[in-house]
């Protein structure tokens, strides 16, 4: 996507060659800053504080910092310690192990000299496999979006809410949940998008507010409350969200606070979507609520928040009493029950293992 | 309640007999600060700008404004114009119009000149009513919170989650939905409390965990994304909260975010319990969602959020892009059908219209 008219990726090489440059989403959307990172560490770093996120992202930022390992040291232990590192930075999402494992598995039974190189071969490979998913998605949701605003009386916009931020900044590019919107924006229907700020990060105030305004598209940023209260308005004509793991069986782990939108959709009887790259498929895995490992962050997330002042000046300030406690589960599981349809690469299809099943033959995906 | 063993209400008169003192609460959690307040205006502002809120704490608010007014002057037309003008600073809590009516209505067949004095006397009893209706609700709750503890294993603290602040700040004293806490909390119960932060004036990040903090009672704030989740897993056995207003068909009106909470409640099992003052029922409307009106309030809350610095210094943040718009409406409706009690200062009743009759003739409380 464009940037003041400039086409970027959220990652890419360096024209040096082998040192991965990344947007640096910690400072959006106030200061666009571009991060240069030369090491697995440095990658690993870079997903623990969310310079990078978006489980996409994730994993291409993982693939490419087993490149940077194996440039370090291309032996067998350093390829598993740095597999290990990095598939530990965030223990909900799927397609960070998918891609980090796609990687090892393609160099492996390669000699250690030639490592590294494939690996920045694969990365590049999944980063560009990763572009062109998301424009399916884009693609196939489009259908979905058009024929609700069909049902629109002429002249009214059709308003969809979205939580967390799955643009192209979850993503290398187009994003998932957002690329249909992208779509729709671009083909002229009307749109106007909600914004759920998504506390405690605040993914969708910074980042999908961000992206929204860089590409001109009506949007409006609301408090994670108030969109139950928007549903039984009338005022959300559809819901859509990405996510970072879908069962088997269709449950869908996203961020915090995604299992309650899929509530309110239901008791209004708004349509709730949810757009996925194959690799966020966990075969393995079926009762998500109860299977799905739901990573923990700091506290400090709840306690604290950073933005600038009217100045312009960076600070953090305290929202909590100093001798008050938070917790800070950072994802949470919809259950397919209230998923109206996924939306992948494939195309459309129920939350269910029936529907996974007839877009995915599963033996020959999960190689 | 206590704060650092001295006794407090939130609202009281000065000694000078006629200064209206508010615990300024826009500085909370960081800084203890009183208000003194002289005029009408000075009261209307301090309701508009959240020095004083919750919907029983406005309404006695309200009462002593439209005392001060009198003082001021007391012909009808300041008085239905100071009556208009403090009704008008909130719309959706019921309390407001119900405290100041009873003042004005108190007062309007006497003489002038004893009108200021039999309203500061009115709006006096009002405080001290709400304070003894605040002390019957806890005692009512509580068994219900006993008989909950009484199914946890032997050594597990029940946990309850409360969404905004219905604790003693947001009343005279004792608060509404926490009154039944702090007398399972005082009687030994063990007890824990989940905290919803509430986006976007944080009053339960700010003033709930002070509370709970200040009466030592266990607590943990999270984000207002989480509660979904909590319940899944089996972390949370109540939910608690206060309300603006309440239909005569047991629709209850409250901080934007509770109806989502009720919805996950009623998902998971979880009872979901609402303590009202008999003043918070509209005993004229019937259906919350389409009849209860919504305060829009300004979307700076939403786009900005103040707090201290790691120096002690107050900062305002942006959160947002500078051209992204946000919307802010402050309560939503949870429909009679997810609330599984009403909590009321007569007992405990199903929230409709059989349940709430049971305990109120209307015709007697709406004299």
């Amino acid at each position: 996507m464009k940037i003041d008219g400039v086409p970027y990726r959220t990652i890419w090489l360096d024209p040096d060659g082998w040192t991965v440059c990344l947007i640096d989403q910690t400072f959006l959307p106030h200061a666009f800053t571009i991060a240069r990172t030369r090491t697995a560490d440095a990658i690993a770093q870079a997903i623990v504080t969310m310079q990078v996120r978006g489980a996409p992202l994730i994993g291409i930022a993982g693939a490419y910092g087993l490149a940077l390992a194996l440039r370090q040291d291309p032996g067998d232990d350093a390829l598993n310690a740095a597999a290990h590192q990095l598939i530990a930075t965030r223990p909900t999402g799927a397609n960070l192990r998918w891609a980090v494992e796609k990687v090892r598995s393609g160099v492996s039974a390669l000699p250690p000299k030639q490592r590294a190189a494939e690996a920045y071969r694969l990365a590049g490979l999944l980063a560009d496999e990763d572009v062109a998913i998301n424009r399916a998605i884009g693609e196939h949701g489009l259908p979905l979006f058009r024929a609700l605003a069909s049902r629109k009386p002429p002249g009214e916009r059709l308003n969809v809410l979205t939580h967390c931020n799955a643009g192209w900044l979850a993503t290398v590019d187009w994003g998932t949940a957002l690329a249909p919107l992208f779509f729709a924006h671009d083909s002229g229907l009307p749109l106007h998008i909600w914004v759920d700020e998504t506390r405690p990060r605040n993914q969708g105030a910074a980042l999908t507010a961000w992206e929204l305004a860089r590409h001109g598209i009506p949007h409006t940023v609301v408090a994670d409350n108030a969109g139950g209260h928007l549903m039984q308005h009338g005022q959300v004509d559809a819901v859509i969200v990405g996510t970072d793991r879908v069962t088997a069986d269709g449950d869908v782990a996203n961020k915090i606070g995604t299992y309650l939108k899929a509530l309110a959709a239901r008791d209004n009887g708004v349509p709730f979507y949810v757009a996925l790259p194959s690799p966020t498929i966990d075969w393995t895995r079926h009762d998500g609520v109860r299977e799905i490992p739901v990573e923990e962050r700091s506290a400090h997330e709840v306690t604290h928040l950073r933005g600038v002042d009217a100045g312009g000046q960076w600070r953090e300030i305290r929202l909590t009493p100093a001798e008050s406690p938070a917790a800070n589960p950072s994802f949470d599981v919809t259950p397919a029950r209230l998923v109206t349809a996924l939306i992948t690469e494939r195309g459309v299809c129920p939350a269910s293992r029936a529907g996974l099943r007839s877009l995915f033959d599963t033996s020959a995906t999960r190689g």
